[in-house]
């Protein structure tokens, strides 16, 4: 039987899975942890490759990575959650193991092509794609084609600066709309208002989670409530701006904050709607949640392997 | 002789321009005022393409529009600076008057197209255009292909916050790169200092042009000065933005606030080396000035036609 290989190598795990090349069934899947005493990550990734290997013929290996990385050169530049992985020759070192072709990808890119190929997104020639949870991913499908630019540093949706001077973001930047509208985001308002000496029904708890501020906001909380608001209105003008900009037909959200809803999609629709230089952006645009859970990653890499060869062969057969 | 027939319609001006299919070289052009009492704006377009046309076989017909339009559906939704041109349904009404393909496309975006095609970009698979005079105009190239999105609407550059609640744009919304980089945004900042009662050796002129600001800057009028910093800062951050989401291996500057040069380009340098989150975004980029002059749009809608042709062709050959 025929198979691809898929990865999804994440800073606490590596998930590894089978598909049929006819079929696009899976027929095996494999998770551990990405760190372990006296072994690489790569070490640990070509072994579980090797576990679910076993006899198949193996078509196509593809791994979605988080960071950035060159899928053409298949370097990853950087990976801060994965040691050692600085300018790392990712698709050579597979390459030299394997018998087969290694692709590389963004992990968010790679989510955004799995949402288009396989979830939320089918049909869609233009795509938006943010998974909105510790900080901000995102990917865009162009024209049915993963926007990548010129060395596939594209997509970095989460780095566009919203306010100047603004609050400190994971990348060490000021202002982007990550550091305005992740869960981390929403966290660090809440803390910087009890620091402030505002009183919240959070104060009481001894560590306070994305889902307590979830839930005290529901509760009717004033600083819940305008944390969600604004990281909602910030994330509506980012939107408008990426409407202005790439005029999609359909925008999924994804990630852990998204599942607070209306908590943050309510004021995130009106700032959206005061953002738009024109409602024409509106007509047509689909804006919905992501359909594809926890293994988005591994679909993201099967979806690079059928876009890929798919095009391949008809290049091909020309 | 088959000819191509391109036209740039304007708020002052209707270019029309005949091409030689085969050799794409110029064989005519001829200007005229856009408006003229008792005629209306389109019936002065069709009458200088009937003026253009002659006795040649046309092969088909292009025109660059300013402001929101469906290159598919044919429509221009708004256009700001053409009286009359609201749900116009332009292509129809030129189809109806001549026997050929017509096509219509965004100015900014056809001008992206033509410094792609016969301009600054050649060879470049993406390409970011900003046309910097009284507004910012915009287009990309994405891919080796014209950035439209879904209903035409996308490549709106200009339109993106940098700093929300900052200056009134064109558009009537707040903080967008244009309310802030733009001449008019040069030129409001001076009047606002002037208003203050600061003193800049502006002050005696009876009208200030934007020569007079950038003789004035590089005279070192500190109010000047001052100007092009910001107008520089802040599109440092917008190119950054854009860099994170388009990854692109060019971005060409275009437009009269442009030829102003080092005034407004040191301190976007500057700004945008500090905003980008990698280095790895100005390798192998090219910041440079636009090639096409004033004809820039009349060679954009040259630069739809050879490609909407040849793609059309490639299609039917299949």
């Amino acid at each position: 039987m025929d198979i691809y290989i898929v990865s999804d190598v994440g800073g606490t795990q590596i998930r590894v899975a089978a598909f049929e090349v006819s079929t696009l069934n899976r027929i095996s899947l494999k998770k551990i942890p990405t760190q372990f005493k006296g072994q690489l990550p790569v070490e640990r990734l070509i072994q579980l490759i090797h576990d679910i290997k076993k006899d198949f013929s193996v078509r196509a290996i593809a791994v979605a990575a988080p960071g950035f990385l060159d899928p053409d050169l298949g370097i990853v530049y950087e990976a801060p959650n994965i040691p050692g992985w600085d300018d790392y020759p990712l698709k050579k070192i597979l390459e030299d193991e394997f018998n087969a072709p290694i692709f590389i990808g963004n992990d968010a890119n790679l989510a955004a092509l799995a949402e288009w190929k396989f979830g939320a997104g089918i049909g869609h020639k233009n795509l938006l794609y943010l998974t909105i949870s510790t900080g901000i991913g995102s990917g865009a499908i162009i024209n049915n084609q993963l926007l990548l630019g010129n060395k596939g540093l594209a997509g970095e949706f989460g780095h566009v600066t919203v306010l100047p001077d603004g609050p400190m973001c994971g990348c060490g930047k000021r202002g982007h709309i990550e550091a305005l509208a992740s869960g981390t985001a929403i966290m660090n308002y809440i803390h910087e208002q009890i620091t402030a000496g505002r009183r919240t029904t959070l104060t009481k708890l001894a560590k306070i989670t994305g889902k307590d501020i979830s839930l005290a906001a529901q509760n009717g909380d004033e600083i819940a409530l305008e944390a969600y608001h604004r990281a909602g209105k910030f994330l509506g003008i980012a939107l408008a701006n990426f409407l202005h900009m790439l005029n999609p037909s359909i925008v999924i959200l994804g990630g852990g904050v998204s599942t607070s809803g209306e908590l943050l999609f309510a004021p995130m629709r009106i700032s959206l709607e005061e953002s738009l230089i024109s409602p024409a952006y509106l007509e047509g645009l689909t804006i919905t949640t992501a359909q594809l859970g926890d293994d988005v990653g591994l679909k993201g890499a099967l979806a690079l392997l059928v876009t890929k060869l798919s095009t391949d062969q008809q290049v091909l057969a020309l």
